[in-house]
């Protein structure tokens, strides 16, 4: 159980959904990854906020042993995003982003920062992300997340961000975008056999894909009864993913694979609330249960009678 | 093993592909069942043909073992659709459908049909499915298929099969239409509320979903190389499902979860090649080994150690 840092936003989120809206709610990648990591192992957050970032918030991370040494207060407002999601809830629709002091932000990591052998770079721009690898000190284990956004704009570093990190997560569409293949599985072969080491491929509600050179792993997503925001599902997901790894002390494939599990499960739990809400309230039995479940939904027996001999 | 009956279509298709075309083709939702589930147990085909139908079709069936004496011929020519796919290879555009004898076929069993315990209702009019069952004696387990062309004329009609089978097919498509629910778990769930014993979601590259009062399952696609044309991948699903059942000669849930996998081996199977050829030539060694690499694409160890005591 090793510290995990993530480098991501922290925002204040007003997001509308067919099933509510919050306004000004704690959000931000690092914010979902940092509270779903957290049933795991301890996390440092690298990161940026305004002058006006409410005290509550970083009183609940704190209530969940986030360290926050690394959140810089810099002058002006705390980034703002604001986004609503349709009936079909797939991709949210942004309306407005004020990048505020997320515009001027370049990670800085402190030594213990730089020795943390675990390390979550959330969706920012491809070239921060390989600051922070370049100051990380020999870690075992680096996952990267990204978003249209770059690919559109800065391909070739995404794909140098892909190719130096352990784990690449991207969405379907990302996938898709990036290697030029449609069909998902293949999406994920082609940027492996473009030099990634391995990619995890999010699907929403057909849950997700594990591939490398060597493996191909693939869970289905955890069915929620109630779903409120889809948003910081991936970043969850991450938490999960690496917080379980970090937990078991091993990299070793039937490790990842579990993680695969928790990952969906803490996603699950994300998306039943605005904000982190869930991620702060589950606890330890609660995310058993849905990997029990997730384990329910995908076992069965391998058959050795066919063909007859 | 016991005999296995389905009665749907058998056509001469006309497909194009991004990858290839066919004229003139075996196709048909009976002979894409026939020859998947052939290789489990014996299987007769109910429907019709016209005098143009090729001996060597029928030589093909009876070289699988095949029972064709059900296969009516009829004055005129054999049903024929004409369609194509785009790129993403989701769904066929139809270009033309002749049905020829098959606009004034109404399906006829012999004694020995009706005491089949095992039947596959293919993808036909919801009232010649509800004429079949009808007529069948106590069978063991019925499937039924069907689509958005029946669901949108005759909605109650699909519902009444569906509730009076043991385990509905349907694509996603069909899924959210005849539930008006989006996502497809619970869509599943919604069919299953309005009466349906089992409900099987095909879900194309993303696998399937098996969905009942107390179960619910879920398997990826298998993931093929050599992607050819798609028809017929829901019917060849079926006759794996229903031929291991047969094969197992056990109802439970055990088996039909690896019934699901060997439906989706089949499945796989058949879109790698235009009509039903690789399904014929593949042999039990085959199969196996895609529904082993299915388990390992999924399998993981339940974790006891989390939440630590």
């Amino acid at each position: 159980m090793s510290r995990i840092l993530v480098v991501g936003s922290v925002a204040l989120d007003t997001i509308r959904t067919p099933f509510g809206e919050a306004v000004d709610a704690l959000g931000g990648s690092a914010s979902y990854f940092a509270f779903s990591a957290s049933h795991f192992a301890p996390v440092s957050i690298v990161a940026v906020v305004g002058e006006d970032f409410p005290t509550e918030h970083r009183e609940a991370f704190q209530r969940r042993g986030v360290d926050l040494n690394g959140l810089q207060t810099a002058p002006g407002r705390t980034f703002r995003w604001r986004g609503e999601y349709a009936a079909e809830l797939g991709h949210a629709r942004t309306l407005e982003t004020q990048l505020n002091v997320f515009s001027t932000f370049h990670p800085e990591l402190d030594d213990s920062h730089r020795g943390t052998p675990f390390v979550f770079l959330a969706n920012i721009d491809p070239d921060l992300q390989l600051e922070v690898l370049d100051q990380m000190k020999r870690p075992q284990l680096t996952v990267s997340d990204t978003m249209n956004y770059w690919i559109a704009r800065k391909p070739e570093r995404v794909m140098e961000v892909l190719r130096r990190v352990d784990v690449a997560l991207l969405n379907e569409e990302e996938a898709r975008a990036l290697s030029g293949e449609t069909q998902l599985v293949r999406a994920a072969g082609q940027l492996v056999a473009q030099g990634g080491k391995a990619v995890i491929v999010k699907k929403g509600e057909h849950g997700s894909l594990y591939r490398s050179k060597d493996e191909l792993f693939v869970i289905p997503a955890f069915p929620v009864s109630g779903l409120q925001d889809p948003t910081g599902a991936g970043d969850s997901f991450a938490g999960g993913f690496l917080g379980w790894v970090s937990r078991s002390g091993s990299l070793e494939m039937r490790v990842q694979r579990q993680a695969m599990a928790f990952g969906t499960a803490m996603a699950s739990l994300a998306i039943e609330a605005f904000s982190p809400a869930r991620l702060i309230a589950a606890d330890g039995e609660e995310i058993a249960r849905r990997v029990g479940r997730l384990h329910e939904m995908v076992d069965f027996e391998p058959e050795k009678s066919f063909p007859p001999a």
